[in-house]
Formats: C-alpha cells, sequence, structure tokens
C-alpha cells in the first residue's frame, strides 16, 4: 500500500517503522590494516600467541641465576660467573630467570660483581605481559583507530574484517547539469549526490553515484532496477514531490513498496522511504538543504541501524539569539553559527530560505524545534548539534551588525590564525542590539549622528552602562550606484533599491532625505529592501532597480557607475570583556595586517589611515 | 651543535623551539570535490557568478506584471491575461515581476482570476539570493565537510587548491620483521610506521613507508637522504637511544642539524628533533607507547603548525581512581579508561608497563601529569584528552575488579549494543573498593565468606549503607591448574604462581591454606603475583611455576590439566542507581543472550543455570 504524501508521519515514527521493516545486516569484507582506520570491525579480534612470546629482557644488563645473587650486599659483594649479556628486548637464554641493570654491576676479569640480590623475574617482561594468547584485542563494532593499528600490527594481525555497505546514488531531473560541466542560467548543478555521497563516505560506506536519469518513468526505472540490484541500500535524489514529473515513489511502489512518502519535518517533507527486495531505498528531496536534512536525520540514523558511526552527532546547550516561528507538527531543523560569547554558547539562527545553500556551508550547528512547539523565544536555551568538531565551535568568532565585502577578507585572514569568523548581516542597529544582548563578539557600525559623529553617539545612548571599544575596520565611500551615473539629487527620478530599516546606509539615507526636504513616498521603489551592499548593486545590475545606495566596492566589483555621497567610520564594536579574548587579538591583528589592507585597497572605496585603531565610546 | 640525549628540554620549549625553527608553509595541490572532504582549503573560494543566475520561481504559478494585479480584492476579482505559466525553478520570463501561486488562482477559459494584488518580487527567488558574484564561499584553511561540497559543487566549483605535505617514515632497526611476515619469538614486527602512517593520514597527509633498514649507518644515511629529497617532513622510527646501535642522531647531525636530542616526557624521552634542508626531522623512539606519545605531543602540533586539523584534541574533566606517582620534571602521559559514572567523569588508569601496547587499545583518553607535579592523588580532578569521539566516551561502560576471560565475550557482545566495556583487573577486593567511591559501573566479585555464601557478606561488610544489586554471570569452577594434573593436596610439593592480593583467587587460596593447616611459606613461589587466570595458566605452561589456581576455561585454552576445587558464584555487582541506567540494561540484556550462554559453554567450566538471576545484597 502506497502512503499518501499528505498523510505525514513524525521523523520519530518514520525511525521506528525504518528500525522494524528490515533487518540491517551489514556485509564484512576484509581490509589491510594500513587500509583499516575509521573502518568497524566485523567481528572480534583474538590474540593468536602471546606477546611476549618469549621472556625478554627489560633492560639492558646480565641475565642471571637468581639464587646465585643471594646475600650479595654493599658489604658482600658477590661474584657471577654464570651470566649471559643481554640488551633491552633480548630473549632471556634458558636457565637464566633474572636481569641485572648493567649499570648496577661491576665488570671484573671473567665475572660481573654485585653489591644487591635479585629476585626471580627482576627486569624480565615475562610471555603474554601484552596480551595473552586467545585474550581479545578489540570487539566487534569497534572503531579502529591509529592507536589499534599499531597494536594490531605487533600482534601479527594483518587484516581485520571491517562491516561495509554498498549504497547506490542516482540523480534524477530534467533540469540537471552534470557536476563538472558548465552551469547555464535557470538550470541547475547535480550537487545534491556529490553531498550524500561524501556524508555516506565520512561513515566508511562505499558508495557509487550513476549518471543523472531524467525526469523519464522507464529510464528511472532501469536505473532503480540496476542501482539495487548492485548495492545494499540506494539513495534515489530528487523526484520525490507530488508534482506531475515526481515519479520516484510509483516506481518505488511497482518494484517493491513505499513505506513513507512525507514526513513532518522541515526542510525534507517529500522524502520517501522505500523497501526494494528487502533493501532500504530513501527518496530525497530535491532542494540542497532538504537533501541534507535527510541525510542527516534519516539516513545517518540508517547507518547507524547498520552498526556504522556517523558523523553530527555532538550536542551542545546555546541560547538562541532570536526568537523563531515554526510551523507546529512538523520537526523543523534550523540551521545555525553557534560561538561561545562569556560563559555560554549563543546560537544565532541562518536564513531558513529553502534555496539558500550558503547557510549550510556559513553554519557550524543546527538545531531542531520539535512538532509539538510553535516556536522558540529569543535568550532560551537549546540544544544544538554540531556541524564541526567542539574544537572548531570554540574558535568560532560571531560578527552580527553591518554588512561589508572587506568581512569576507577578515575571514580569511583570521582563518589561518584558527579564527572562526561567523557574519551576520542584520544592519548597524541589529548589531548595537546583539551586543546589548550579548549575543556576539563584535558589532560592525556606521552610524551618523546628528552631530556629525560617528557610532559613538548611538552606543553611548544604546548600551549605556556598557564599557564599549571600537575597532577601527576603515573609512569608506557610500554613494549612489547606477548603471548610467546617477547622483543622490536625481534619485527621485529613477526606480530605486532600499536596505533594511536598521542598516546604517537606510538611516544615511533617510537622513539625507529629512535634510533635503524629500518624503519617502517620492522615492519609487523605497519599500523594497535588500540587507548587503552587493545585493543593491546586483538589483541595479539586473534592472530591478535603477539606483540604490551602497558603497564603492560593490559598484566596482559589478562594474556599475558610482557617485560619492559621504565618508563614513566603519568599526567594530565590542565590550571590554573581549580586550582580553585571544580570538580578539588575532582579529586585531588580521586588521591591522598589510594582508588586510591591501585587500581594503584592492576592493577601493576605503581610507585606511586609521584602520587598526581603537577608542573607548 | 648536537644537544645531547641526557641534557632534557621540557615539552613545551621543544615545541616553542620547533615553532621558531621551521616557515611551516604547506604545499598545496588541486583536489576534485569528490575527494575534498576532510581536506583543508589552502585559499579563499569567491563565487564566481550569482546564484540564483537569474531569477526564479519560488513556487507553481504564474509569472505576473504586478502592475495589472492592483486593485484585485475578494469583492473585485481581476482577470489576468498577460501571464507565463511557472513551475519551482522556473526563470521568470522578462517584463514580469511576480508570481501568483496557482492555488490562490482561478483559471478561466483564457486567463486566470485573481482576488489578492501581488507585490513586486512576490515568490521570486532573485539574483544572488544564495550568494553573490564576488562573495566569498569559504575562507582559506577550512576543513571541507560533506555540506560544503554540496554547496561549492552548486556553485560551479569542481576543485579546490588544499594544502598538503607530504611525511616520509623510515623504520630503522635490525630486530624488525616487516608488517605481514611471520613472527618469531624474540623479534619484534614493525608496526610503529604503520600507527604513525595513520595518524598522518587521519590528519590529512600524505605519507611514505620506506622499507626497514637495518642498524648500519651507512644504510640509514643513505635512506634519510633519499626521504629528506621526496618529502616535506621526515619520520624516522627508533634508533634515538643513547645506545650504541642508535645511529639516529648522529646521522641527522651529519646531514643537517639536532635542534633537541632528549625531551622532558615520559613515554618518548629518547625523541630528536632535527632539520635537514631546511625541513623538519623526527627521530621517533622505539617503543610503541612512546611513538604514539610522540606523535601525538610532538608530530600532530607540527602539523598544526603547517596548518592541518589533528585528532586528540577534545578535553574533558574526570576524577582520577588511583594515586599516581611521577617523576618531577617530566611530563608523564598516563593512558586512562574513562567513563561517566552518575554526574561525572572517572578516568581509571592503565598500565604504564612500556611494552604494554594493549594500553593504548584499552584506553579512550590519556592524561598529563605535568612535570611540576609528583604524581595525582586519587579522588582529584584531572584533565583527560579523548582518543575516541565524546559520544563514544559516553558509550563507556567500566567494569572494575575480578577478571575472568568471559568478560571478553562480553564486551564482545555489548559492543553491538552500543556499549563500549573497559575491563580493569584488581581482584575482588579492589572492585568492592571501586565500587565503594563510586568509581565504576559494576564489579565483578567471587568472595567465599566463612559462612560458605559468595560475595553478599563482603558486600555487607564493606558497601554497609549503599543499596547494591548482584547479576549473576555463572557459577565457574577454580582448580589446580598443571603440565602434571597436581591436586590442591600436592601443591606444596610443587612450584606455584600466585595471584595478587586482594584477589578472590588468592583470598580461596589463603582460606583452603588456613583449613588445612598450611603455611605460607611451605608454598614455593607464594610471592610471584600475576592478575589474571591466563597468567597463571601462562606461567604454568611456560615453566615458571608447576602449578598455579585458576579458573577451568584459562586452563583449558592453554591445553594445561585442571584439578577442581570449588565451584565458585562469579557476579557483577552495582548500585541501584545503575538499575536505571542503559548501559547497565545493554549488559544485564548480553547476560542473559543465548550467545553469551554459548561462548561460556565454549570456554567450559561455567555453570549457567543461575547467569542473569539479579538478587539484592
Amino acid at each position: 500500500m502506497v502512503k499518501r504524501y499528505l498523510d505525514m508521519i513524525t521523523l520519530r515514527d518514520t525511525l521506528d517503522l525504518i528500525k522494524k521493516s528490515f533487518d540491517f545486516q551489514p556485509s564484512s569484507e576484509k581490509v589491510g590494516l594500513e587500509k583499516a582506520v575509521g573502518r568497524i570491525s566485523a567481528k572480534a579480534v583474538f590474540s593468536k600467541y602471546s606477546v611476549p612470546m618469549i621472556h625478554l629482557s627489560a633492560m639492558d644488563g646480565i641475565a642471571v641465576r637468581s639464587e646465585d645473587t643471594q646475600g650479595a650486599s654493599q658489604s658482600n659483594p658477590v661474584k657471577i660467573k654464570d651470566y649471559k649479556r643481554v640488551n633491552t628486548g633480548n630473549v632471556i637464554p634458558p636457565g637464566y630467570d633474572s636481569v641485572i641493570m648493567i649499570e648496577d654491576t661491576w665488570e671484573d676479569k671473567d665475572c660481573f660483581i654485585i653489591r644487591k640480590s635479585s629476585h626471580p623475574w627482576q627486569h624480565i617482561r615475562p610471555v603474554g605481559e601484552d596480551i595473552g594468547e586467545s585474550e581479545m584485542i578489540i570487539p566487534k563494532y569497534h572503531l579502529i583507530r591509529p592507536n589499534d593499528i599499531g597494536a594490531l600490527a605487533s600482534y601479527g594481525v594483518t587484516e581485520i574484517e571491517a562491516i561495509s555497505l554498498s549504497a547506490g546514488i542516482i540523480p534524477t531531473g530534467s533540469e540537471l547539469v552534470p557536476f563538472g560541466e558548465e552551469i547555464k542560467p535557470g538550470r541547475v548543478i547535480e550537487s545534491n549526490t556529490l553531498m550524500a555521497g561524501a556524508i555516506l563516505e565520512s561513515a566508511g560506506v562505499a558508495y557509487k553515484r550513476y549518471p543523472i536519469v531524467i525526469d523519464e518513468p522507464d529510464l528511472i526505472r532501469e536505473q532503480v532496477k540496476k542501482g539495487i540490484s548492485e548495492n545494499d541500500f540506494l539513495l534515489i535524489s530528487a523526484g520525490s514531490s507530488a508534482g506531475t514529473k515526481d515519479h520516484t515513489a510509483s516506481i518505488i511502489a511497482e518494484l517493491g513498496e513505499v513505506l513513507v512518502h512525507g514526513v513532518a519535518i522541515k526542510p525534507g517533507k517529500p522524502v520517501i522511504i522505500g523497501k526494494i527486495d528487502g533493501k532500504p531505498v530513501i527518496g530525497l528531496p530535491g532542494y540542497p538543504l532538504a537533501s541534507y536534512t535527510i541525510m542527516r536525520e534519516i539516513v545517518c540514523p540508517v547507518l547507524e541501524m547498520f552498526g556504522f558511526k556517523v558523523p553530527y552527532k555532538h550536542k551542545i546547550t546555546a541560547e538562541i539569539s532570536n526568537s523563531l516561528q515554526s510551523p507546529i507538527g512538523t520537526d523543523e531543523f534550523v540551521l545555525m553559527s553557534v560561538g561561545r560569547v562569556d560563559d555560554r554558547y549563543v546560537a544565532v539562527p541562518q536564513s531558513r530560505g529553502a534555496g539558500v545553500q550558503m547557510s549550510a556551508v556559513r553554519s557550524n550547528a543546527f538545531m531542531k524545534i520539535p512538532g509539538d512547539m510553535e516556536g522558540i523565544s529569543a535568550g532560551n536555551q537549546v540544544e544544538a548539534t554540531l556541524s564541526v568538531t567542539p574544537e572548531q565551535a570554540e574558535e568560532a568568532f560571531l560578527i552580527i551588525g553591518s554588512h561589508d565585502p572587506c568581512l569576507d577578507f577578515l575571514a580569511d585572514i583570521a582563518s589561518a590564525k584558527g579564527v572562526d569568523v561567523h557574519s551576520n548581516h542584520v544592519g548597524s542597529m541589529g548589531g548595537i542590539m546583539a551586543l546589548k544582548k550579548n549575543n556576539c563578539h563584535v558589532a560592525p557600525v556606521h552610524l551618523l549622528a546628528d552631530n556629525g559623529e560617528y557610532n559613538i553617539p548611538y552606543i553611548r545612548k544604546f548600551l549605556n552602562g556598557k564599557e564599549i571599544y571600537l575597532l577601527c575596520v576603515a573609512e569608506r565611500e557610500q554613494g549612489i550606484v547606477s548603471e548610467t551615473g546617477i547622483s543622490f539629487d536625481e534619485i527621485k527620478d529613477h526606480t530605486y533599491i532600499n536596505r533594511q530599516r536598521g542598516s546604517g546606509t537606510r538611516m544615511l539615507l533617510d537622513y539625507l532625505l529629512k535634510e533635503k526636504g524629500i518624503s519617502y513616498s517620492e522615492i519609487k521603489g523605497y519599500e523594497r529592501e535588500v540587507t548587503t551592499h552587493l545585493d543593491v548593486a546586483l538589483a541595479v545590475r539586473n534592472g530591478e532597480a535603477e539606483c540604490g545606495m551602497c558603497i564603492y566596492s560593490a559598484a566596482k566589483t559589478l562594474g556599475l557607475k558610482f557617485e560619492p555621497v559621504i565618508k563614513e567610520r566603519y568599526e567594530l564594536a565590542f565590550s571590554k570583556e573581549m580586550l582580553k579574548d585571544p580570538r580578539m587579538d588575532a582579529i586585531t591583528e588580521c586588521i591591522n595586517s598589510q594582508e588586510f589592507k591591501n585587500s581594503l585597497l584592492k576592493l577601493g572605496g576605503y581610507d585606511t589611515k586609521n584602520t587598526g585603531e581603537i577608542r573607548k565610546a
């Protein structure tokens, strides 16, 4: 029976159903020790013999009969004539039962003199000291580490039986361009199976990527038949929605059984769980972030059921910076940047746009908003799962505030110093508010006050009582971007693309309009907001608007004309506590570096004479 | 100038000196995205174009001109004749600026009727929504994850420039047998370079293992010259001590410079740090645990200086179960089993014997006793670094107490249930004391009281006030092992191998000797103690003693004769709190399993009629 797309079941029920529906016996294969790190043993490995196999000397010295040494003391030196010279690791010759260290002996003509008796088994590594014949070295389902390899090799093991699984991945979709070919507007590079393959590989599962199949049921059916015959586990990428071109579910139903079509999970709702020839088949959704979510939340648990160790397991508790709404009845997964600010982790949600794949790159963690919650309020504790190691999460440096393209270059230079910059563009005022709640390490700001001064008046007003410092990134030129060279005075004669409320650039526009007595309604396009300088320039280049306000570098990058309006001070605001944070030291060093200044000069429109200057607000 | 072996410097000074002595510029190489997971970017990757490249529909619906929809409402339906049908992901045809979802329209003959106006850019994914042309995708020194692969591929990236380093590893030593060949008594399988290679590989460093070179200076010199010419970094395994056959230091001095010979670190003291042709050369000590320690504590930091991400970084705080002495002036590294007992981690130190390589397999963590400390007292907090993932450490199940070979089989069966058994053999009384301090999950015991009852009298006496339960593993036969069939009454006529004080087997011997009026001094070999049943049987088979007391299975495994003495109840003691621990559930399930009972029957000498029985002490 095919369960329909709209009869969605919960993620937990889906996993329970999967657990009951298959017997999860992985295959196994012999793997040479040189290749065994990261593999999982399929059965216990026992030692075939004792190590050492024979008594060995643990010291450089002489092997003696302990009975010959009895009574030796400082006042009663004893001459030992029956001995054998041994070095560390040498076999103890038969008949001897004790080793005296060479430094405790005095060599005489034909003998050694000792001044202390030696007890039996002294300085001898007896047979089986390390491991005894028949003892277990590693159990089954043991993840092999480099230190295990060394020991196994020492004990004469040359290969292990490791669990294995072969997975096939079939990409489907007529809109897809194969990876490696030139992208064309309106077409999509087939990237999901690359991501899926990389996750399988991280877990130690071998995979085969099949060629792209266009949306033709007959072709898909043939490929699925082939995929299932050649593998233990099959992933079919895309075609899982309920649309007319989505054939995956009906083909699985034809060749086997659809267990689930549609899970109450976001993103990833249209996932299909099927069974063909007793093997699990998973239909992945087409949207990259949905596909990534299903790989993490369903495919990884399936691999665990087979006995593999999977990534995405380490959880931390964090304080969420923003409130999030979420549909009731659906487990929603939200990508986030987490970083340690003072003594707790802060989690900053990334864009939830289904098409914003950069969220997966920018984030270092994710969280689940469970189906029984309508959302989460800012400041609450949440459980975040890391997509990096715990140590990398400690390197995260949270920047929340105004956008500037130079933050990319700052992130690049900082990365070499072990600082992982996470920038969130919410405008200058958003930055000030994040700093107020202690939700970021630094807030980039460029806020012009009525007295003509930058930043400090706003900080004093909104962060009253906090000791705040400002690190100057640069002075930069703001102006009007256009194809034709429109000046500020001409903007009301043209369509305009605006920045979001709370951004310094928007506040500058409003300030200037007020000064010049122009009302907002005179600006055509005033309502449409984008969030970065580059977005403004892109909108102009694409003809969505004739002009907008942005910094010079954004206009230059896209080859557009620029009419300067003002030079403004772009600074990073931070609290006193950060002065002793090593991540802040690294960032300050980066901003002062010639490499960073050179990148500003290359971007254009920056004056670096105050770059690196720190002032108290 | 060659610094001599005995002028030892601290580990910290060694690392500082290394940092100053090289410029650590890794090479880089192009890596196809399919192979890029786990690699580190050598430079930032920027997006060559915007994604989407062109405005796309975010919904299935109709593309319209928003101005045509103005004024539409429930009471004022508007007919739209100028439209284009679009599906999700389709390019928005030129001239249209808004998308209306198909479910919000009513199709009529040649038009669609709408009842709500549509604003510009509604349901359109504008150019650059995901990423804008020129924006950074990843910075340099970024560790590539599967989610990064997907995004990079989507943005048309097919390969990245990744940092790379080629390392050479030269094994030296005339006593070595190549990995893969049959081991012979008194010779050593060359396993250190396998372990070292596996660590390099875990960090993403390519390595080449050279053939074994015997202890001949000319041959070693030639191989070192070749190794340094073919690689960026060279490891020379063994030959680093100050002994006569240890040529590594003088050859490095001849071809370049020895920076350090001898570091105040244990194990691993004889390490050599050298420089040839400006490249780092490290002489690893020969003992496997020393070599492993130097790989972790010196080679991994060197790889980090080159920009690689290395294992062995995650630290936890644990309470140490035993006091440890340590030499002042030397940083000593101790391998440990850590596990969460109640709400804190307990760390149980493993054998520090230089030749006990199993310590590296049995442990899941290690700690440093710093040079300025003479040791650490039981119950103190220590910082432990994990050699497994944090999640695997949570699976650790600490068994401290009496030894039985069946614990290996229990560990094997439990591993399949996600429980990682760590057994420490300290005898029954040691187990009771560990339970008293809450340092283990269960304590295996077999203690015969004067009233003939097993275990409960001891628990009542020593764990008074604690609610303790006992899970029966089996009843097992204890007896006298020998080559010739010696019975208990004959042991005083033969040499004997004893068990350690506090073990149940030792207590049984003492009890029986007392009962029979035999004094300890009548037993030849009473002083020599070993810690497991198998060690007793091994000593007998190797002729170290003629008899000893052990369980039947140990005698059987080694093909020895066995004269039964008593049948005893071998049980796991645990506190009430463990009754609700899922790891305890799994262990109970394993003991009750047919698989476990079968392994007892195969071992021999066990009666399983009470196996799995739980009683309250």
